[in-house]
């Protein structure tokens, strides 16, 4: 016996029809709880986008699944009023701090959909708007499937005269409807326009909108339930693990022409003398200093990605560029072994989790980019995910950008020679030999794998908004000045101090 | 070789003090990279509390703490402005939000005793807001060393003539002080009188303020590591694991005399009709679902936790709560298995973690008293962990209730007899056999060291602003429409709506 809401409860039917509703209920909710129980062994989440104008029902959905499923895997984000630690981050980042592990499922009640259909049903969208959060929205839907995600997108569909009377009934919530909601919660032609143009825009054939009828509640339910049971049962079959693509990734990598030339012909012999190092690296140090506040008061982030080989001077570089900054200014954030909560989302999570607010300046001592390095050299990550990793660090970046941080980011580059030289250097020093093991000397037998992936990564993640800086750091002199340099001209830029 | 900031460069002797200032840090920063890695392998974190005057060179050090220091393992938490999502949370939920898990080290350059000296210094403070933040600041401090943290405080103490010369130099920073700290800033007798104040009052045996010369930067910078590295090395000796402590707790209780009759007296055959419970029900959900937006526009939040025997229907009188409630006002939280990253923190910054802004309800199923009912009678704490947390647990809650939640606590209670029809029940119905486990048998049989664990966490937590409420959950409608009930009550009173 389940306890529906007061408005429920005047809907619903109480036939024989009513007594076949509860048979076909009472299977329904045993089989979701077993499809839900066997979620919990599956290595990908479910996330659920519920859509629908004001009145549909949504609400009352999520609670009939929460009373369905299990409570303890399912969580609601209710995507509402918006914090100023979201305004602060792009748009997305809202919608990644609710993303669910795997085996988990989360109901996403207002969602990537929701300001667009507010925007569309007022009439303030211009066309192109429209396009390119279309695009976006596919992309980010696009990245969701290819990592496994089940994505089940359901839309109530209400008649007028159903709308109108459940909003009368229910006019407190209506009352808290943000202001820019207005059209889309009182003009029915304005919103159903919107709501046709958004979801024609975003259903494609992996991620199809399911259509159901809401004007029955206890009817809309089920069907929505069964729906859902459907796809997960459907998704089990479908996402039987792709044995064979690490292997396939290998021989891929084996088959590929030896390295162009591009990092070959970096000048390796740019250095600097100490005293010279000196005066410049405090020259520059200054002008940072200055410009971090400029950043900070004009709500620009700075992001920097520096990787590079092994011993390549990344983390002391590191330090010369947080050295001038007030610590309050900076963050340094470190790729070390994700934790198991890391684990059990998409790769960007552990970094959409670390953005700073506005204004800030972070400093990633590796990066997203171990996807296309480490993860696609050594196998970890299969084909299709490395592979596709290029676009999916373009997008996040882009989205970066878009929010108005400034991305830069350093390839530390050193001859082989070099890095025997300061890996022989580590193991004879007392209170460095803990930063060399036998890791590195692994990684560095590949040293042509890596050099290709490296090649690869330069050319299909260079972008206009966020270029790559590759560093000749066979002197670490040298290099340091580089960098402090390029972060400098970079702010300058974008600050437009220049 | 070092790169200090251009300010700290000019204050450096080059003399032959110098050369042997130069040992002393090389020898110092092999040490502190010595004790980080140790640090690594043990069950507690480092908490460094910096202090104060602006110009003292509380930046510096952390700079120069971050070089010596290996900075994969070293946060630096700015506290200095705060978000709408902090302010929309008990005061502490900011420092909680950044605590390091065992093994890592945090700097907190601004602390919980930032506002405290800004405030003091502008002679806003009564002496008794005085004398109560200084208690909150003992209670935390003395949670965080019980759970075997080891706290560094570190003052640094600058004279009125450097820290003038100092300020004239970097007015940027200055610049960017919040308003409330003008008086912090540019009063040097007002700043001093207020930090006198507030360091005797927080400098117990155990949470020594150590002060630190701050006129010569690079003397400051090691005395303040060499104190760090002491206090680090110091630690380890003290905190060899307690052994025997969980046989010792397990005597404790069988000493114990015989439950009290406080739950045995409680009438366990209230219960109420079909009928009359839907018109209850319906009337109590009628009623929380404006209470829950009236709640909300308050800005007050409603936190009820739900603790009680294996199956006395918690889960099932939650889902009665949220079925009238609009899913962007509440959330259920489950005290599951916590993830590595929960299991690395005290055992209450998960639920720190998982507290939502105002207005809301968060309903808790199960909760932080699993400190003091389960883990005290499986021997999962120590003795004496389970056995402070009950005053860990009430302020906690106090703080809750301080900054406007409305906090309300149930216990649902049924007989041995009851559990046991339900147990079987369970088991013999397919879609509920889940529910139960061995688990479930084991704690049965150890009814009586739960019963007792029950009284003592009635006794010893009911405050209040934090009241039990036992609920006779033998009959479940009964146990339900009183829960709304309760919690009905409770709002409307604090709302000041009955």
């Amino acid at each position: 016996m389940t306890d529906r809401s007061p408005r429920e409860q005047q809907d619903t039917q109480t036939s024989a029809a009513g007594a076949r509703m509860k048979a076909r209920e009472k299977a329904l909710k045993h089989a979701l709880l077993q499809a839900q129980r066997d979620l919990a062994t599956r290595d990908y989440p479910v996330i659920i986008v519920l859509g629908g104008l004001p009145g549909a029902g949504k609400s009352e959905l999520v609670h009939q699944l929460n009373e369905w499923l299990d409570p303890r895997f399912v969580t609601t984000s209710a995507q509402w009023k918006h914090s100023d630690e979201e305004e602060d981050r792009p748009y997305y980042w809202r919608f990644w701090r609710h993303m669910p592990p795997r085996g988990r499922m989360t109901i996403f009640l207002g969602s990537w959909y929701t300001q667009l259909l507010y925007d569309g049903a007022s009439g303030r969208l211009e066309p192109g708007h429209y396009d390119q959060q279309l695009k976006r929205i596919r992309q980010f839907e696009r990245m969701l499937r290819d990592e496994g995600v089940l994505l089940v997108k359901v839309w109530l569909q209400v008649e007028r005269a159903t709308q109108q009377r459940r909003l009368t009934e229910d006019s407190l919530r209506l009352r808290h409807l943000p202001a820019s909601a207005r059209a889309w919660a009182e003009d029915y032609a304005a919103a159903q326009r919107a709501a046709k143009t958004v979801l024609q825009g975003s259903d494609g054939p992996e991620a199809r909108w399911q259509t159901v009828d809401a004007d029955d509640p206890h009817e809309r339910n089920l069907i929505a339930g069964e729906t859902l049971l459907q796809m997960m049962n459907a998704h089990v079959a479908r996402s039987a693990p792709g044995i064979g693509e690490t292997a396939a990734a290998r021989s891929a990598d084996g088959g590929r022409a030896a390295p162009s030339q591009a990092l070959a012909t970096l000048p390796r012999n740019l250095q600097l003398g100490k005293q010279e190092y000196r005066a410049l690296l405090r020259e520059q140090q200054q002008r940072l200093q200055k410009l971090a506040w400029q950043a900070h008061d004009a709500g620009r982030s700075l992001i920097a990605v520096f990787e590079g080989w092994d011993a390549a001077g990344k983390g002391s570089a590191i330090r010369r560029v947080t050295a001038p900054v007030d610590p309050r200014l900076y963050r340094v954030i470190q790729s070390s072994a994700p934790s198991d909560e890391e684990r059990a989302h998409h790769y960007l999570w552990r970094y959409w989790r670390s953005l700073e607010r506005r204004g800030r300046i972070m400093l990633f001592d590796r990066s997203w980019y171990g996807r296309v390095l480490v993860e696609r050299v050594e196998g970890f990550a299969h084909l299709h995910a490395w592979q596709r990793a290029y676009a999916e660090i373009n997008d996040f970046e882009s989205q970066l950008a878009e929010h108005g941080s400034i991305v830069v980011k350093f390839w530390l580059h050193i001859s082989p020679e070099e890095q025997l030289k300061r890996f022989r250097e580590r193991e004879h020093t007392p209170h460095k030999q803990h930063k060399i093991t036998a890791d590195d000397w692994r990684n560095r037998a590949r040293w042509s794998d890596y050099e290709q992936a490296v090649l690869d990564m330069l050319q299909l993640t260079s972008t206009a908004t966020a270029p790559w800086t590759v560093v000749a750091a066979n002197d670490k002199r040298y290099a340091r000045v580089h960098i402090l340099q390029t972060l400098c001209d970079a702010l300058e830029t974008a600050l437009g101090t220049q």
